[in-house]
């Protein structure tokens, strides 16, 4: 049997970067663009030039079951119309796999979402260690001023299901009214989900 | 289907303490006695009361595949003879699930041993992300002279599996040697593997 040796990597707590550097990923609002609810505002940023939206520093770490894959994040403060900053959002491929974040510096919160369109919410800041049960899609979104950064941990078997939040949004958006985040229904997660129904 | 609720406790990085409070384990010398070297050390400290080694804050979670269990541990500072004090250590029951460390507070090292007695050693401070991999048991040590606070994370599958470590014990030790931490051979761990091997 070919053991894996130890290691470790140093987690900036302030920053959110690993070092070493593993794999980086970097979500710019055009990557993204067809996520969030104005569309206009959307067109309105991108014609002024593209934004970073947020980074995330993942483990140098095989996936596959038994192993815990790890990654920092950093969601940058900053709204589309008055939608907060926010992360693509996903499920698990394999639906029953969990996942904890841990808070590390900002204020941000977890948008869950089950498949039948139940939407919680879960605010973060540094210490918070917030739950992703099995069988519930999870986006953050960034609520405060400064950058929001999280560790996060889940099963190395887990795998990524874009595609479904991609289709469908979430049913409940998070934006920033009278100073204060506010959960308000999507305008656009109904005739998604219509349209969705319709196509088959 | 019966999900699961999101929720979200906070932890304290400097305390340790997972807030609401959970399952906690306190771990004093009178329950691992027998894991440190120096037997006579072990008996002067019991003979003028026990001492508290190390917390344990868990989160109140199912066990299960597809949930990522989670804690804390508060391990104090200090000595048993020149030996420095530690956790019991573990394989995982199921040993090729792997589990992830990240530094809180204070120093330590992170011991890991193969099953074919290798043994390495992760120096751990505030900010370290430290990889247990599959099949390898694990134990932590603190180096430093105030608390050494990590928070760890592994898949909700793994189970414990203590009793291979209390019949061997680690191959090393982590004394303090010179004010330094020095990693030395295990006087007794030869004799306990050929015991266990007399033994069948």
């Amino acid at each position: 049997m070919d053991l894996m040796e130890p290691f470790a990597s140093e987690v900036d707590f302030s920053r959110g970067v690993i070092e070493p550097v593993g794999d980086v990923i970097q979500r710019h609002l055009s990557d993204m663009s067809g996520m969030y609810a104005d569309a206009d505002a959307v067109d309105r940023i991108l014609s002024q030039g593209d934004r970073l939206i947020y980074e995330v520093y993942a483990a140098d770490l095989p996936e596959g079951e038994g192993q815990v894959l790890y990654c920092t994040t950093i969601l940058y403060p900053g709204r589309v119309g008055e939608e907060l900053h926010m992360t693509k959002g996903h499920f698990h491929a394999q639906r029953d796999r969990a996942e904890v974040y841990l808070g590390l510096a900002g204020e941000g919160y977890l948008l869950l979402q089950a498949d039948d369109g139940t939407v919680r919410s879960v605010p973060m800041r540094s210490g918070t260690a917030a739950y992703v049960p099995p069988h519930w899609a999870h986006r953050t979104v960034n609520t405060g001023d400064e950058p929001f950064i999280f560790f996060a941990a889940w099963p190395g078997d887990a795998g990524h299901d874009y595609g479904t939040i991609e289709e469908t949004g979430f049913a409940k958006l998070l934006v920033a009214r009278d100073g204060e985040p506010t959960l308000v229904d999507n305008p656009k997660a109904e005739s998604m989900r219509n349209r969705r129904q319709t196509d088959g």
